[in-house]
């Protein structure tokens, strides 16, 4: 595998590359999650690029940048094994140098959710991803199923800013006992990691609620009735998976989608709808 | 030449369009300064795309985007001739398609000078640009010194989102009397148009004053002296060439910047002081 910390020197093994070329973006502290998008890559590209770059732009300024788990030495070997080319691992002074003053923002779709709570999050995530693109140049973008929202702001980007990519939305993997894997898990007590796999079945709940019938504000209730007590929820909600904006009722091609607190730690999670 | 007016269209001809490819993004209604763009990226390239779209997006709510003088067929022969490979002729539905929300803006660069007078312009030249510059991929962009606020905000956006383009800003072409060529020349009266030339004029003066020492706040008094009485001047500056910001003297690589007003018509013009 080759790394890469500079532009100018993924450029030159990017342009040589045999095509197609998978990426997957990443902010490192790699799980199986991130594992299973490479995985895909590997499958359907000749070629695989990965990167690791912690965005200081997609944190606000209450958010621990600093605290933000990193284990670049862990990161480059799992890499290395599961087949990735090359890794673009850049630091912050080369994305933003001095004088840095460019962002990509998508509008409403980036203020609701995820965006309420995060208010400048989205147009970091939009603007480093067309960044890493137009630095990466590839064939098929990956991104995890398991942040939803993002995967909505990134098709939106990539569709308006007319980005020569294809994106692949990969399917989240889950603990044995349902849970999400994140990074933040490890954020999580003993405790409060026992009662998280309550979120996928909350969502499972209120899926089935909605297929059976109920109003949205019912399946919600019925939801949160199965939530672990020390999960304080923070929405439940039914998406278009493009626009990302509230349906009433369950269609084809959404997202139910989820977020709760355990103490200072957010779990995001979701099911799809297929067409 | 080909004409494409859909992305798809245009991909199938860039893709295969031998390299290095020199691009000219244009609003159309060519004049001479347009095709001076042609004629250089004709002499440095092995091809050649322009485009001609009147991007509503830098358009203000009071500004007459209707009124825009327009000529495909001229613009097209004009081009055939000056020996473009391929024209990019899309239509505002095919560059903002309905949902589009995306955005590309440059920070405070883009508020200032023509930015303060036309606050969303440099938001939607910038994202039309990127755009256009997603579906091109030419090796070298090609941008006019008559809009120097433009060219600065656009070498940003390059940087900043590692746009892989070289961007190279050709000298403006004047009239016999010195007038730079503008698509909104057009909208002079026969005496507006006599006393258009006062512009260059009094930049010549304000760049002399204070090659001779004579601090900003002189010069610019000196230079309007010279303009026509009906010109009324709107700014006049010293400004760095990258980041546009006001210098208090006349340093290398900087623009001596100078907007009036004829009427309703805004008429810039600048000077270019080489490092």
């Amino acid at each position: 595998m080759q790394i890469a910390g500079t532009v100018a020197h993924g450029r030159a093994f990017f342009d040589l590359l045999p095509r197609p070329l998978g990426f997957i973006p990443t902010m490192g502290a790699l799980h199986d999650g991130h594992l299973a998008l490479v995985r895909c890559a590997r499958e359907e590209c000749t070629s695989v690029c990965a990167s690791v770059f912690v965005n200081p732009m997609q944190f606000g300024a209450n958010e621990d940048l600093a605290k933000y788990p990193r284990d670049l030495e862990g990161d480059r070997e799992k890499l290395a094994t599961a087949g990735v080319d090359v890794l673009f691992a850049p630091d912050a002074a080369v994305m933003y140098p001095p004088g840095y003053s460019t962002y990509v923002d998508v509008g409403d779709m980036g203020t609701t959710f995820e965006g309420a709570v995060r208010p400048t999050h989205f147009r970091g995530v939009a603007t480093v991803v067309t960044k890493l693109l137009n630095v990466v140049r590839p064939d098929v973008l990956y991104l995890g199923q398991k942040d939803a929202q993002q995967t909505a702001v990134l098709r939106r980007v990539v569709r308006d800013l007319d980005l020569q990519v294809r994106v692949e939305v990969v399917p989240t993997v889950r603990e044995s006992d349902g849970l999400a894997m994140s990074s933040r898990n490890a954020y999580l007590s003993a405790e409060q990691r026992a009662d998280a796999p309550s979120l996928y079945r909350a969502l499972n709940v209120l899926r089935d609620a909605l297929a059976d019938g109920a109003t949205k504000t019912q399946a919600v209730d019925r939801a949160q009735v199965v939530l672990a007590p020390s999960a304080a929820p923070d929405y439940f909600d039914v998406v278009d998976a493009f626009t990302f904006e509230p349906k009433e009722r369950l269609e084809p091609n959404t997202f139910v989608i989820g977020a709760v607190r355990f103490g200072s730690t957010r779990l995001l999670d979701n099911l799809y709808v297929a067409p």
